[in-house]
């Protein structure tokens, strides 16, 4: 298993995100995501989420909010349990980032991006301002095949991208 | 590294917790503890302590909390990531559990029982209704050297068993 963290940094409305087209062999090659990374021995998520916004963008948080654990499960990679963080508050001055292109993505137009399909779970509990949570997505390949919230199975064709409720209230 | 769960179920101001007396090779051993243990491949914190509970209680958790997570450093034993939870609802019929003693104890007496000295900290994070929190605990041995809560260090002096606040307001 893996331990790892992703972090959306926001400011003005939007969130840095990196398109990931550097790195040979990646698991997340050509698509957008946060920022973050697995985590280093006796590191808590916190102290790495700090690390590896540090070594990708520069930026130094200042304060964040851990908003849910995402369990992946999947029939190629082992299972990885990723702490996820936003942060609104952060100093220094960017830099380049050696996995990939950084943009600033208004936050409305992130979902549209080429991503994972349970990163549009996700990024709408954190939109929605759902306390913490703990998402399980099974993957097969880059097909979700199941989805569960707080251990209560969701329904998939409520994420078809449009803005479905991930508590099921959807229509 | 391990990934691993504890629960608090309470009724009638109590919680249930558990006198690990049973296990010959036990590093919780002669302690008092809530119930738990370790994820299994695939699952989820909460899909780990709702089997948990249930195996060592007969419980079903119905609904619970996530309050926290705690990462446990030792010079003894491997990195120990726990995700803490409670449960006031549940069903069911208690039956005797094979590590250990189980006992509903008043939970203001709860820190008072032979235990974790940092156990001692995430009670009263709970008790205080914190919200979802990362407590880091470093132990040489059976002695707490250091504490961290959401990246900040704790003064340990503040939590020789009195009433001290986790935030490091206490006096």
């Amino acid at each position: 298993m893996r331990l790892t963290t992703l972090c959306y940094l926001e400011r003005d409305g939007a969130y840095l995100m990196l398109h990931r087209v550097r790195k040979k062999v990646d698991p997340n090659k050509g698509k957008w995501i946060g920022v973050g990374g697995g985590l280093e021995p006796d590191e808590t998520p916190e102290e790495c989420a700090v690390r590896e916004v540090r070594e990708e963008t520069g930026y130094t948080m200042l304060s964040w909010r851990c908003r849910g654990l995402v369990t992946f499960v999947s029939d190629l990679w082992e299972t990885e349990y990723m702490h996820l963080f936003t942060c609104d508050r952060f100093t220094g001055e960017e830099h380049p980032c050696d996995e990939g292109e950084l943009a600033w993505v208004p936050k409305e137009k992130v979902p549209e991006l080429p991503s994972w399909e349970g990163d549009r779970i996700f990024l709408r509990l954190i939109q929605l301002d759902r306390p913490y949570f703990s998402l399980k997505l099974v993957y097969q390949g880059d097909a979700l095949r199941e989805a569960a919230l707080d251990g209560v199975p969701l329904s998939l064709a409520d994420y078809a991208g449009n803005g479905g409720e991930p508590d099921g209230s959807a229509g």
